[in-house]
């Protein structure tokens, strides 16, 4: 890498690092442009020259695949991979050289605006989907770009705002699905985002660009700019931004010249910039043809199957699904008209899109379909005399979109009115749901005896919520986000929007399901949960420690009548820790299909740095020795088999003692204890332990055992001096090393 | 202040700032030494010489007065006045010269070990009683010491922990106590707390001792340290610090000698430090007579009626209470061994103490009054044929204390397995509480149809419950605190107890009552809750608006049978704020007590900067102008009347508009809009408002206005320059000053 560069001059190389034109770089030397576009869910290749990050004008058309926020519901990182490839395949027929995706952020909050465009609450189930979508866009040669690096949760004043994390959150949640696709995946790019991380800019932070991204997970593509991210370009550069996008018509290469002939910035890392996007450029064209095309028909086919297969049935009230071809009363807009994209810079113009109610009708055969919308006298006979009613319910593309968050998580109330009034003529109601962000769905559930959760679905939706509706597809769809019973049950509740330009990340480690888990609280819908039109059961649950994890096997069999896919979820706990930590966390989770009264057995590997937590002493990921309760589940809280499993931890690296440390720590270290209580009988005081065998006595030394050593200059009254403490210390010291 | 230290020579001033004993400071010069001593709720005089902060040592005897849990709950600065007026009596006949007391730290958290020497989880309550406190002690010339100055919260690890509270947080919540009775009272002291905030050590913290404390409060005492605070004197005195205690035995005096010949520290800061405690000495001295004695018998009855004024009747069924002479059972270990006051530094030894089942007994007169402890045949027996049942239940001395934090809420399962029994015998049961923390009260508050909340009551407790269990005291106490259903509701339950020294302040300005308000969270008992042995009724609310803030005028009427006393509460809330504000706070509060049909009109002053917020951008409290909510009630949420007031807000600095304020910020200016319009119009471009009439256009006006001005210079493809953008901002700011 780099060696392209070298003969180029400064001002070639800071030409290098910033866009041509909206959506390509500079061609420089021997480096070719190339040509960016949005994703992730589908291409969107401008059409013509316009400008446009925002999703307002035409682009090419492009197969429509379901967003993150259905697509992640599959659970099925090879389902996921199949798509990426389609879009790789897609890119390479448009012309299109980085694919900007996946958005693999943290569901931090249900109101985030961009949260269609995400995958879930939980790290682990966002890293390994997101490593399989960058595998299949790149195994055709097209560059992804993993997105928006980092804690980028919130839409709201987005470009300014900055995201207030400690560091064991920011390691164990936002920044944890990232470190596993760039480990897992080597993506070409990574995008940082617009926000600000603890005050910096992401595009100016450091630590995150160079320290994290490169030197620890040894990242080695090119970091590009979300578009308009850059407010410095010097100071990006320095950090380790390569690419700023779009074009600044020259302006920042300039700056970056001039700062380097000032002394301001390091040649060398406008150098090393230089050659990462050059290697970048080398590493998406070395394969281009010009006659690449794609199947459109094929492409339409699998955006069908991984739409079918996104949907959550989240209720069967007396198995009331799958329906068999009888009268159906199809009700609301979205089943002709349907909802299935995100608003924003994804914005997809899709080749075709199935329509809900064409595709229902085509499944009745002979049977009637009546469709209506509103709520009148006559949409309630239908329903009445139908067999079985379909209402489409959900929320409409203007309710939620990329650059503004919600205030609300509910359904319009007048879909709740109607769905109210035909249950009332109809108890035989499927509800089907159509939406970007998590929605409030307790008075849904109430009512609707059946519930298929469509998120969004892409251009495939209708035929795939008529092939689950009819039992052509066995629904194996799962949550990757908890519903609460009420947005003022959620984590961040009280710390979202942002106020003054930072938002407080209070809740910590305890986002999504290990929020309600750790309170206890009910939710609507847990994480992970889906129902099948078969039912499955788990035995002979047995878990193998060894030095890289666990494996965890387990049998499942499908006791129902239909073959059906599983999505088996393990679950792993420390219940005794040195830090607060969930009741439970997703360490692992796999898919076994299984054909009625089939038996498998399923291995789960768990790797040993799942079970850790992120040690803010020694600065990496620990895994503590301890009693791991290991628990599998059809969701995370429908438990089905439990066992505890004693892991031998790391080796925890030996902190020299310093007058901080209390008298509990020093007299519990088997080497510096009897020296202390040496120190102490000899000044003729107690060991805070002499005498003090009662209850009241152990409470006495928890509190005498917090004093700093270093106090007792002041605190003994004279009888320690300070020079005999930093003595005692450093003998101490001296015998532990 | 000074002069008397002015000839002093380096080392004297230095002497003055440490302890020479474990309770006195140093005569040096003219400068007397002072004796000080634990408080709060009595006076800890160590007999001998003994050394202890701990409560082990015998001490003096002095009235044991409720210790704050209990006092607060009579919402009655008038009579925490008159007790703080005993104390300083009690301390003049003992040769204190300065009181440590009182503690008024924010109760953010049930678990904290300490909270029952604070009085509240909101900080005007907590300021007002705290004021209160301070006139009735310093009125006899003794010095109080305002503590635990700031943010000490938590006991685990509470000589290192890092509280990392943001500045509004700050502000509202847990500096809002201190400023109230800094201003309001002029405590002679304040007492720096062990703890660090955001990092840097109380003692050592120059904003917080200095900036905030002296330049914006204007306090005037001494600033001395808790016991053993002081980490490195040096850096303490320089942030402020005037007293270090106890006594180093000079160590640290020859350090601050030391790092002023060398130049570290500035010697007008040691000058300074020592003329504050020249001046304590002098104003805690000047009117000290050894002949100083206290009526016991009249503090006693003092302590009587605070106890009974403490206890909160939390619930009455049936009018159980109070009783009338009959057969009781009394049931209970703390009914004969009352548990009365909390453990560690404000440990009293009593000068006597009233038992529960004596004064029980002497009230029920002819009637026989069993008693028993233990859940057997025997007791159910008994409670069976009495009359009534008294059960007492709670927290024994060693499962709460200064030092360490609890773990849980929970009383002795053993206590509900009691109680269970005995109400299913005996369905006139009465609980009566004793406890320094929370409790969870879910299941006692099921099976009790009469609860009394003791708290801690100090001397006068015993008697103090058989006045309100028999009416003598018709009880007009009030929650302090809320009574959460279960722990895990509690707002900082997962950010408790600290992790690796720090304890992040995650819920913000959202603790107690504004918490579950905000979340729309049930509880067990709402702040401010308190049942009477008569009712009342409100009418008749108006509210004057003026420029010193509210005048809000009800009338109460007593409704019932007996005379009473009534708190009325008044709450503020702003639904459309800048800022995220809770539901409601308290604005002010006062008691009135009426007989039998008295109807009265309270005036409830509000001041006008209860209605505020802290600006972060303007560094002070702000004002808004807004229609305000003002809710009279009889707690948190029993609201009885409502009215909404418009209040002109204050004025807000013009902040200069720079590179980073969004295009919606400028548009929406009256100055800025029109001229940034026109330069966007002149570019060719279009302002983001312009076309975009429809909800979509509404939409991607919320995310285009989100671009800061600045990030123009990229992302309009070199449209505007950075010059030309400087040039506008530089205009519009003229234009606006």
């Amino acid at each position: 890498m780099g060696t392209v560069t070298e003969h180029l001059t400064l001002a070639e190389q800071a030409a290098l690092g910033s866009g041509a034109t909206f959506w390509t770089t500079k061609e420089v030397g021997d480096v070719p442009a190339i040509l960016l576009t949005d994703g992730p869910h589908g291409v969107r290749r401008q059409a013509g020259s316009a400008t446009d990050h925002l999703g307002l004008a035409r682009s090419e058309p492009a197969t429509c695949f379901p967003p993150a926020v259905g697509l992640s519901q599959t659970w099925d990182p090879e389902l996921v991979e199949r798509v990426g490839a389609a879009l790789g395949a897609e890119s390479r027929a448009l012309g299109v050289q980085v694919l900007l995706g996946p958005g693999i952020n943290i569901k931090r909050d249900p109101r985030c605006g961009r949260n269609f465009e995400y995958f879930s609450e939980d790290p682990l189930l966002a890293g390994v989907l997101g490593a399989a979508w960058v595998r299949g866009v790149q195994g055709h040669g097209v560059g992804a770009s993993l997105k928006h690096f980092a804690v980028n949760n919130a839409e709201d004043d987005r470009m300014r705002v900055s995201s207030d994390v400690d560091e064991r959150t920011l390691r164990e949640l936002y920044l944890r699905a990232f470190e596993h696709v760039v480990k897992q995946a080597r993506p070409a790019t990574v995008m940082c985002s617009y926000n600000r991380i603890n005050g910096v800019y992401a595009a100016e932070n450091r630590w995150l660009l160079t320290d994290v991204l490169r030197d620890e997970w040894g990242f080695d593509g090119a970091v590009i700019s979300d578009w308009g991210a850059v407010r410095d370009r010097v100071a990006a550069v320095a950090a380790g931004l390569d690419l700023e996008m779009p074009s600044s018509n020259g302006v920042t290469d300039a700056d970056v010249v001039a700062a380097v002939e000032s002394g301001v910035l390091d040649a060398a890392a406008v150098a090393r910039s230089a050659g990462r996007v050059a290697a970048l450029a080398a590493r998406v064209t070395e394969n281009i043809s010009g006659t690449a095309t794609f199947d459109d028909e094929g492409h339409h086919q699998l955006a069908r199957e991984a739409a079918a297969r996104s949907i959550v049935l989240l209720k069967n009230d007396d198995d009331l699904l799958p329906l068999t071809p009888s009268s159906i009363a199809v009700i609301g807009g979205f089943a002709v008209s349907p909802r299935f994209q995100g608003g924003g810079s994804s914005h997809v113009n899709p080749t075709r899109v199935d329509v809900p109610l064409d595709e229902i009708r085509h499944r009745a055969g002979e049977y009637p379909v009546s469709y209506a919308e509103e709520l009148t006298a006559q949409t309630l006979a239908t329903a009445a005399d139908a067999d079985t009613a379909v209402v489409f319910l959900g929320l409409a593309a203007e309710e939620e979109s990329e650059g503004f968050d919600r205030t609300h998580i509910d359904l319009p109330v007048e879909q709740l009115h109607l769905l109210s009034a035909v249950v009332q003529v109809q108890p035989r109601t499927v509800v089907v749901l159509s939406h970007g962000g998590v929605l409030r769905l307790d008075e849904v559930a109430d009512l609707a005896p059946a519930i298929l959760d469509g998120a969004l679905l892409g251009q495939g939706g209708g035929s795939g919520i008529a092939d689950v509706l009819f039992g052509a597809v066995n629904p194996s769809g799962r949550l990757a986000e908890t519903v609460p019973v009420r947005l003022q049950d959620s984590p961040a509740y009280i710390n979202f929007p942002a106020e003054d330009g930072h938002i407080l990340y209070g809740e910590r480690v305890f986002v999504g399901y290990r929020w309600y888990d750790a309170r206890d609280a009910a939710v609507t819908f847990p994480f992970g949960h889906g129902l099948s039109y078969t039912t499955f059961e788990y035995t002979d649950l047995s878990v193998d420690v060894h030095a890289d994890g666990l494996t965890v096997r387990v049998s499942v069999v499908n006791t129902g009548a239909r073959a059906g896919r599983e999505v088996v979820q393990v679950y792993a706990g420390l219940p005794v820790s040195r830090v607060a930590r969930p009741p439970r966390w997703l360490a692992g989770f796999t898919g076994v299909t299984l054909d009625p009264g089939e038996l498998r057995e399923v291995q789960i590997p768990v790797a040993r740095e799942e079970l850790g937590y992120w040690d803010v002493r020694s600065g990496r990921r620990l895994v503590e020795s301890g009693d791991y309760s290991v628990t599998v589940g059809a969701s995370s809280r429908d438990l089905r088999l439990h066992t505890v499993v004693a892991v031998d931890g790391d080796a925890v690296p030996v902190l020299a003692f310093t007058p901080d440390s209390t008298l509990a720590e020093l007299l519990g270290d088997p080497v510096a204890g009897p020296i202390v209580a040496d120190m102490l009988a000899a000044a003729g005081q107690q060991a805070p332990t002499a005498g003090l065998s009662t209850a009241a006595g152990a409470d006495m030394m928890r509190l005498l055992g917090s004093i700093p050593i270093g106090r007792l200059v002041s605190f003994s009254g004279g009888a320690f001096s300070r020079e005999q403490l930093a003595g005692m210390l450093e003998t101490v010291n001296r015998q532990r090393s």
